[in-house]
This record gives C-alpha cells, sequence and structure tokens, in this order.
C-alpha cells in the first residue's frame, strides 16, 4: 500500500471544507487551490495578504511553497501550475511578478508548465493557483 | 507496455464526444468533467437531477464516484478534486453538501486536495467536478 | 533521480513567462495551456491561426500534439485533456471539430478524459487547451 499524506503547513488556515491544502501519493504531490492569505496561528482568522496583485500574488506562490515543502518537494520537482486570474489586464504584471517569483526559487530543472484562464473568485481575491509534482 | 482503460458506468449516458469518462493508466486514474446527469437505461436521454445546488452537487459526486469504481478507486485513492460552480454566492452551501458527501465515503487517509473557481457552464448547471486519483 | 525535461517544439514561440510549453518527469508529460498561435521563426511574432473557432481549434490542437512528440508521447498516451473555451454556444461546435481532430489521432486506446468549461481568455482567443499523458 502507497502511504497517502495530508500536507498541512503549521501557518495554514484550516480549510473551509473537508480537504487537504496539499496531499502526497507515492510520487505524485497536489496542492490544493491556493489564494493569497498570510500565515496565522491557531486562533486567528484567515486575513488576505493584501488588495493588490502584486501582494496577493506573491503570498500565494509562498503559500503554495509552503506546501510543497510540507512535502519534501521544492519548485524542482514541480510539473504544472495552474493560474486562476480574475481580469486579463492583470495578465502581463502577473507574469512581471511570477518571473520573479521563479528566479527566486533557483531552479535547477526546467520550470514546471503553465495555464492562465480568468475566472470568478470570491470578492477581493484576485489570484488562485494550484500545482501538480512529480518526485524523485 | 501499461494498459489504458475507459471507465464507463453503465449508467453514464455517452459523452458528447470522443472523450472517456474516465481514464486508468497505470496507477493514475482521472475522472473526465461529472456533471449532475441522473443515471440512465442506453435509450433514454441525458437528464439533470434537479435545478437545485443540492441535487445537482450529490448527482455529481455520485457520478465521480461511479467512474472511479469502475476503476476499481474509491474516494481514498482521490488525491485532487476541481469544483467548477457558477456562482460565488454558492460556495458555503456546496461546502457543506461536500463535506456531507466526504463524510459519507467514511475515508480512512486524508480527503484528496481541492480548487474551486466560478466559470460558465451550459444552462441551467451549477456544478461541474472532475478528480485525480494515484492507486497503490 | 528521475530527469524531468521541458519539451520546447521548434516551431513554438517563446513563453511570455518562466514556464515551460511542456515538461516530462518519469512517466508523466505535462502539456502546457495551448492556445492557436501558428508555428514561427525565431525572430517572428506570435500570430493567431485566425478569428475562428475551427482556424483556432484545430491549430491548438496541432500545437498540443507538437509538445507530446517533441516528449515522445502520442494522443495514445493523453489520459486529460482540459478544455476552456470562451462562449457556451460554441461547445457543439467545438465538439465537431475536436471528434475529428481526434479521429484524425487514429487511436488504438480509448481517447482521453475531458472537461470543458468557459472562462476568459485574452482578446481574440476563443479556446486554450492543456493535456495530461501518462507514458508506458
Amino acid at each position: 500500500m502507497t502511504e497517502k499524506t495530508a500536507l498541512t503547513p503549521a501557518t495554514h488556515t484550516t480549510p473551509p471544507a473537508r480537504f487537504s491544502h496539499g496531499v502526497r501519493k507515492g510520487n505524485i504531490l497536489q496542492v490544493a487551490g491556493q489564494i493569497g492569505l498570510l500565515p496565522t496561528g491557531p486562533d486567528q482568522p484567515p486575513r488576505v495578504a493584501g488588495p493588490t496583485l502584486r501582494e496577493q500574488t506573491l503570498q500565494t506562490l509562498a503559500n503554495v511553497t509552503a506546501v510543497l515543502e510540507e512535502g519534501g518537494a521544492t519548485w524542482d520537482d514541480l510539473v504544472m501550475v495552474r493560474v486562476y486570474l480574475t481580469d486579463v489586464e492583470h495578465f502581463a504584471e502577473f507574469n512581471r511578478i511570477y518571473d520573479e517569483y521563479v528566479e527566486s526559487r533557483h531552479l535547477t530543472t526546467p520550470p514546471p508548465a503553465r495555464t492562465t484562464v480568468y475566472v470568478g473568485l470570491p470578492q477581493g481575491l484576485l489570484v488562485e493557483i494550484d500545482a501538480l509534482a512529480v518526485l524523485d
């Protein structure tokens, strides 16, 4: 039997429903849709990093990374990143912030594939990101 | 050569195009986007479970489960569930119904990761769900 | 260590950010979101195949195939295709074009699963498609 593990960074808020922030089973690691919530302690309410695309994107990417690390993975293990934005006008700025963040990861392998689409998100949220990693 | 199998529950209507309701290849099982269509016999037209979020969500989740079971999998094998809703106002109610359904699965492993976004769907549909499982 | 390879068809334009058109790691091959961009030479700007759903869909599917082939895979290896359209009125026509293309692949295994949702895309784009393959 292959072990299935929930990946729950200590600083992540409790999910609003019965799902895991990330799951690893065998060499597959799936990161759930992350949003720009700041790290919190156990009794604090969830709080978004800020109203701007930059604040939310950097926090969202940090949250993706936290889940990866909880599963013993890094950005080098990612094969796919799914980006959900709310406004096509954000594409260029998002890409600049994304590239900056990816550079900060110092990848030694090719960057993951990516899909970007424009959807609706709850009021105040500008970006949501999930990701799939394949570990060695 | 790893066998690739189509997963076609007997009660599922024929897909509207050349795709499979589910595919298993090796230990990977992918469930196609399911909607709230009721089980049908071979000569019956597709029929949605009802106009409410509750009716459609429960039927959609039952259809996901039917595809999983066709591939010898259960909710314990799921690593990711993708939820497509049409209205952000449905989030809280959807989560209640989802949690209820997940509880009814009596998981012995952590629940799968999940992403929820708000998209357009064909007239009358309120929810679509697909899922990825990794088998032992 | 399992090798991770970027899949970059020679005719594909450079991605607008730090992501790969496709990635293969072990037996998992992920195709990034493809759109209807025509093959180009190294110093040419990206150009969409045309304004119609047919032109864009066929080119998008050809681009998916090019990434697959770059990774030594074919449509027989696909387990999932994600279709992002912009207009629910396009569903029937899209399915006709999709079926035509899938038939042209002469699959010897069941067709991949599929999810189709309706989202926003940058001005002028009618379709985006990504895909997941599991190799033998």
